[in-house]
């Protein structure tokens, strides 16, 4: 059982973990429209919700909070959390991404695809990348796709975000 | 072509796979509600179908035939495979698990979300993950969500199970 | 700070990154139905689209783009690219998988899920991967599942792809 010290050290293989999440919101009067941690003028409808209804950030909070396994924006925004009533959308990326961090876990990528007929998420997808990147600290891509007229979406009576990530075990901090 | 004592063995890169399941099922009357690996009491409707109607255990299973590349839960507990007719959702995933094995692969973990206004998933969500985790012999996660009261997920009308998977490759057993 | 060169060299980790994809397209008379990179004979209807409909391979371009972090579909194939116009979906998977390479990435595996009535994916699920593993360049799982009925794929509307991928970055090419 002695180690032969000419032996190379085989490093440990990193498993990394995968998670999916969504988020829905319907389209309401009134309100402005937050999505991808950025607000869209222009537009006669925003998103309905006791937060922003920012379906991009909701989305990829589900998709860590799934891949570290402890839970959703309910286990963790709920209402024993009250501070985070009406939080913005990126703010809770920030804080979830910390959730996910004190629980050992190093964040890969996120990735969100956005599902509707509106906003033209295109126009600024760089932007709100760079936006929801820093609230994560780690890569966020967005894409966006429609769904040809059919269901809720082609309806345009909500937003869809999808999105998956790719965790990593590291040792805990602090 | 011989090889050096004193290199340092790299050690041949892992490069795990992904993959993605879905399952939906109608709420019915007259049927119990089976959801996660766990029977649910107190609720009116229960999931319909030839078999438990379990949509977090199938989406399961249909993730890792997915990331495994070896087809769906039709492919292996299809018509041809009659003792797995009304099978238990628990029960399939445990199977699934024996036979993305059996083709070469490790389940590094897997993570679904169920999608719909009922059962309250998170008040039982450990209980599930538990379970499921010990038939699949891997971390599974649960989580949940809603759409807002947006299509039929939003009206009541059933139960969708989403999922994803990593799995790596491994020896072949037996 | 000199190096021992009798230390193992430890190679670098390498964390991939996963992404997600969706493609839908409503069944329409009079138009051949293309799925998975075959065309489907005898069915009554297929998918409508500027292109050939083929959810399976737009998902899957969706989802290495997304998990490159370089857009989607509308990003690379839009309107300032008059020559992939009505291209088969075979042939923007290609072309997808060049860019993704060329982008930095290798192509660990992608995984899609079609998700509808009809066709009869099982029939012909290797023929396609075989199609779509050519084209990529890397391994293209199909499953297949339905809707019990419910929403727009179960009253038989419209055909859902939903894919996931996972890339790994190397160094660019070219």
């Amino acid at each position: 059982m002695a180690s032969d010290v000419s032996s190379p050290i085989i490093p440990a293989v990193i498993i990394p973990r995968v998670g999916i999440g969504t988020d829905v919101h319907a389209f309401a009067d009134g309100v402005p429209l937050w999505v991808g941690g950025l607000r869209w003028d222009g537009y006669e409808q925003g998103l309905a919700g006791h937060s922003d209804g920012d379906v991009i950030a909701h989305a990829a909070c589900n998709a860590i909070f799934s891949a570290a396994g402890i839970g959703d924006l309910g286990t963790h925004f709920g209402t024993d959390r009250p501070e985070y009533a009406g939080a913005a959308g990126v703010k809770l990326l920030g804080e979830a991404a910390r959730i996910v961090r004190a629980a050992g876990f190093e964040i890969g990528n996120i990735a969100v695809q956005v599902i509707g007929v509106r906003p033209r998420i295109g126009s600024r997808r760089q932007e709100a990348e760079e936006v929801l990147s820093a609230a994560a600290g780690a890569p966020v891509s967005i894409s966006a796709a429609t769904t040809d007229g059919l269901g809720m979406t082609g309806r345009g009576e909500g937003l869809v975000g999808l999105a998956t990530a790719l965790v990593y075990p590291v040792a805990p901090r602090g």
